[in-house]
């Protein structure tokens, strides 16, 4: 299970505030607790604060990968501007890897707005991934196949551009229970996620916002923990969640064991966290 | 989700000496908490300690029936002797159903105790359903598609004999993941509910004795709510399990608000136990 890290995000408190005092430390402490905790990829984001989104994010980047004793866990550039994630890439340290947050397959415009994430990720290196929204120029599907449908459009685009299809992650989008005429799409998720997985050999990631589900709702921890139990049984490989919070990687480190991905022993939730830090 | 609470059990130590000195109290209780929990129905197990195993069936079913103020929630008769479960049958009130607990589709001298079963169900009343054990002559299958195929041919069985498929509780039988060679079970099993769900129209209700996948493990709660989470988002709909355990319950109440089974509200935890209890 790849967990993409959500605390680097000027959304949360100390991070905004890091960011307006430009003070390095919270953001760096961030960054090692979550790459301890088990995080594969660290989201960064600048959040709708800051009035210069491309320099922030910069100063972002820059400030993890400065940090004491080095820290070379990869970053997912988050932003909904391409102008913020370029921004980024421009000082990265994408030899490890990195992802693309995110593009969907084209706009209301009509623009291929996922054919320019793919250069902009293969000018960066080979290990660069794109996170894909499964939406396009009509928006969030709210059906099974126009779900579907589109990822095997992301699939294909892919393909013919000669992009290797493990480095899509894609996101079927998640919305919140809360919100009554999207309680439905939890169900139909797990439906398009079963067809998805089956879209190419060898199967593109797919991830999740993972709190967007309970966006808004009480029982928010326990809402996150279960549908991030039927969406991992459903073929869910990643998800941008707090790796900070123990309840959610055990979650997780059980699941990996009931799936044989790890082998049982006593210890296994021990074990697993190690295994992580190592 | 049909809970089958699971504590009415000569196994547990409270259980075992009620029967000993034939205490009522401490039966009729559990049988009121369980399910004011929301299990429904009540196993009962007469356990191994008990010299006169169909006399104590007798007593249990009578004890759980003459509750103060009633205790109408249909009884889950679980023996591995059929001798036991005809034994509770004799006193059981059956009107509002009943679960025979449980029987393999036939046995090392091949004889078709399946049958034996619907008979007993047939001649008991029209809501008396039977679990069912992927499991036949050969032992308990190892592999996914034995247990298909196992599966298959109860509920051809079932056809043949007119019996409704709606009253068989297929168990596809959970092994613990603490024995090596029975961890890559948990996976299987969800492979194997698939397709049982399909094979017939309107499905097969599907079982586990949920407690029996973290059976010596540590960590047994968080292993038994995982296990419980995946199973569901395979299509299983009941499990043998320990009601009373709030975590438990809450687990349930999610994945049914997930599966919009219930409407979103702040209170949905709430909601579902008060629904039960009604």
């Amino acid at each position: 299970m790849i967990i993409i890290g959500e605390r680097i995000n000027g959304m949360f408190t100390d991070v905004k505030d890091a960011i307006a005092s430009k003070n390095k430390q919270p953001i760096q402490e961030l960054a090692r607790k979550q790459t301890e905790a088990g995080a594969a990829y660290l989201d960064v984001n600048v959040g709708t604060a800051a009035a210069d989104q491309e320099g922030t994010m910069q100063w972002l980047v820059e400030t993890i990968q400065s940090a004491e004793g080095g820290c070379s866990t990869p970053l997912c550039l988050d932003s909904q501007k391409p102008s913020v994630i370029a921004a980024g890439l421009k000082v990265i340290n994408a030899e490890t890897g990195a992802i693309l947050n995110s593009t969907p397959l084209n706009k209301k415009t009509d623009e291929e707005i996922l054919d320019k994430y793919i250069e902009m990720a293969e000018q960066t290196g080979p290990k660069v991934s794109i996170i894909t929204l499964t939406m396009d120029k009509n928006g969030v599907p709210q059906d099974v196949d126009t779900r579907v449908a589109i990822a095997a459009e992301i699939v294909q685009k892919a393909m013919e551009k000669g992009f290797d299809t493990q480095r899509l992650f894609i996101d079927p989008i998640v919305l919140p229970v809360k919100v009554p005429n999207a309680q439905v799409q939890a169900g139909n998720l797990l439906a398009a996620m079963d067809q998805i997985k089956y879209l190419a050999d060898p199967a593109p990631h797919m991830t999740v916002g993972l709190s967007n589900v309970s966006q808004g709702a009480s029982e928010r921890s326990l809402i996150n923990r279960i549908f991030l139990t039927m969406a991992m049984s459903h073929g869910l490989d990643s998800a941008i969640a707090d790796a900070l919070y123990e309840n959610l990687i055990n979650v997780v480190a059980t699941f990996d064991m009931l799936m044989i991905k790890e082998i049982y022993s006593d210890s296994f939730l021990k074990l697993y966290t190690a295994a992580n830090k190592a």
